[in-house]
């Protein structure tokens, strides 16, 4: 495959990249996985800086930008947007430029309660940043997307397939919990395997639609890479002979596009309850490809949205994804904003 | 010019460095900047340690530093002073002699709320610390000082007026908020420019009169570099023909003497609101020089201490004022505490 | 003596590494410090990522990890539980997984308040990250171990008694305070002396008891070692001639197996004010070995554990202790989790 120039650039979606892009990001990845098996991982960010401002909780995404940081002989500063003066009402503009003249990348998570669920108005804050720095913007999860989460998976299913990624059924279901969740990650996973040519099949009830536009997009990357995009409300069926599953929860079409506060959150809830039989079970499975791949995002709520026999078995990728997420934000970092030669 | 040894020294205002101190803290600030754009900046705090204490929020002197120290191959702990043991009651004494043997710098911030606006209690709170930890000390704002801010700010306004500095007028005006902020960094940009040969008008309304010692002080500067400083309570006529203004909101005299709890932040806004026309506009900079500079520590409250067109335009230069924060704090980190050859 | 290879081994307490492997854990953190002192450590944790779990806060555990990781080269990860999903009931297996997979070495703090003081609570759940992950897992501190904290105080006692230590008469005495203390320090010093021969008397009041089966282990280990354990009511006799003091208040039997909550806070306190002349005292210390030292592990409550002239006297050696944290962390970094040639 050819070599494309990444530096400089944002990353707010996959969409918004080419999938030669993403493919480059990829390998990259791959590469920096071999060396650091092999014990040479170059220093591809030394000495360099990647703020990562913070106005949700994270474990995974924090923890593995800022080893990947270290990995690459730089830094990743964990940054608590209530430990900025940002938070006494500094204008975006201005602590953009401000990053952009002391570092190298600035990441920024904003979803959930720090959106009060408004749909889209965390991405719109990203997009703010991205605006006025010069230096690249990552996203690393708002509302509407989590794109370095879906490279990493990219990357995982490519792995566990052996490349065979093509036309193989990715079932995305919506699960069942007690929580309230974003759409970001289930979104950018769409948008990626759409784009790489599979067939994505969303699973879920009646009501918990996802964004229409983000559908279509979809729909419109499918018919450019050969795959196809389904929506089914029947999960049995469509999981029957599928390759991938991922059973994730995520909150209803109206919670999302009315706002969390004015919905309210035992009222989703309630909604939710409706459909506990929406977990993946053994039993489901099994009526899956026997090569067939389990996949989450994690945390996964263990009992709600499946088995622990399921997530613990033998067709679960968890902790491979958890471990591609360490190379594809090394990637990342190297190729946006790293040293070059 | 000549070298000179800060090895160990504290740094806690401006006012206990000698100008040739603070010039050579500048030279070697300006050489890190060269080397970065070059690519070549050695490794000359590596794998040495930065504590940085918290006692307030921090955007830009929390992520400059960070930056810094990782730019020269060491690392700087965030550490908010809530998450210490030292909130349980440990003595000072005990908490400086405990990093003394851990690390090689101990930064102190504690201003504002964290001082109940009593003034000075701040900076007796960084003196102990220094009284103690036989490693150097380094103020990262305190209610009386801000040392780096002031020097990289003397490093920009070095750098803009290309090295004709003296005998230019620097002023610091008084401008509307509804903040109530410390008197740090003001004085310490005040005593630096009289320090420095420039001449510093303080403008401000009647009842914001900061530290009469520390005027006295800029005032003694002024008479050994050849300097001047004033005070004008007419806004207007103190900027004409200009060459650098600084338009800062500050705490009024009675406020910061009285303590913040006593007089009452309300009170104070409303003193405020009688000087809303204390902002800096496009008409004011007009009477300016006009090759005028317009400087900012940030943030800047804009709309209140001055007018986005200013701040935006041609003669702003406070993103420059933010970047050479990386490297006058590099510089500070290499000459108190680095490896040497 | 010999090497031991510790790669990958969890330091959950001192009871569970043989007296050689600690004993080489100290010698490699003695080399450290030489090598430190004449400025050149090898980079043994080099790019590598050590994951700092606190739920509790921390001044010189976290600081001093921190400072170890980057004195090797690496990075230790300040992660306030607090921040991230696990608070959102995130299993124990799966947060111990995913970092097994993105770092090299995991350490947990979890004592006091996060566990209610139901006693063991902390150190279970450090078990069970220890029975998922595949990496070292290091208690940074729980209800009933403290042990790199244990070790640097044993290398300190080695380094003061030239080696000498066998033999040599060391008083654990409860000390006053007004705080409610775990018993994990206190228990972790009284295993690792008595592993090593040293003459152990726990002195505290009635009621004071510890965990009596580390009481027993602590005789086993005597008697293995040549060593003694001996509990004394009477402060005064127990001092006579002793070597070693380790002045430190920690809660009564009942509170600790009752739960802080249902005993209540202060009901403990009362309880520790009618012990309020145990506090060590130059005329305590007199009653000692002339060559006597005086331990702490910091923070220690003065004028209440001990008297300012004690802990600042020619006797004290609690900044030499704070000092060995740092080579002790960063032999435990290396050997457990570090780079190999």
């Amino acid at each position: 495959m050819g070599a494309y120039d990444l530096y400089g650039k944002d990353l707010i979606s996959t969409q918004e990249w080419s999938r030669e892009e993403l493919e480059f990001a990829i390998e990259t990845a791959k590469e920096i996985k071999r060396l650091k098996y092999t014990g040479e991982v170059p220093e591809l960010f030394k000495n360099r800086t990647f703020f990562m401002l913070f106005y949700n909780t994270s474990t995974r995404t924090r923890s593995s930008f800022e080893a990947a940081a270290t990995l690459l002989g730089g830094h990743a500063q964990f940054i608590e947007f209530r430990t900025t003066r940002g938070s006494e009402g500094e204008s975006i503009a201005d602590i953009a430029h401000m990053y952009e003249r002391l570092g190298h990348a600035l990441g920024i998570r904003i979803l959930e309660d720090a959106v009060d669920y408004v749909y889209g108005a965390g991405n719109a804050v990203i997009r703010e940043y991205a605006k006025h720095a010069r230096i690249p913007v990552i996203n690393m999860a708002d509302d509407m997307y989590h794109p370095t989460q879906a490279i990493a998976d990219m990357m995982t299913i490519d792995e566990k397939l052996h490349g065979n990624y093509e036309k193989k059924k990715y079932v995305i279901m919506w699960a069942y919990s007690d929580h309230v969740r974003s759409w970001g990650s289930v979104q950018d996973e769409m948008l990626i395997a759409s784009k790489f040519g599979m067939d994505v099949t969303l699973a879920y009830p009646p009501g918990f639609d996802i964004d229409e536009k983000l559908v279509e997009a979809a729909k419109q990357n499918a018919a450019e890479s050969g795959g196809s995009l389904e929506i089914s409300h029947d999960l049995k069926s469509s999981l029957e002979g599928a390759h991938i599953v991922f059973p994730r929860s995520w909150a209803s079409h109206a919670c999302v596009t009315t706002g969390m506060n004015r919905f309210g959150k035992d009222k989703e809830v309630e909604l939710h309850k409706k459909y506990m039989d929406w977990k993946l079970t053994k039993e489901l499975v099994d009526r899956m490809d026997r090569n067939a791949i389990v996949t989450h995002v994690l945390p996964v709520f263990r009992g709600q949205e499946a088995d622990d026999e399921v997530m613990d078995g033998p067709h679960s990728v968890i902790l491979d994804q958890a471990e591609n997420l360490l190379y594809v934000r090394s990637a990342i970092l190297a190729l946006l904003a790293g040293n070059r030669l």
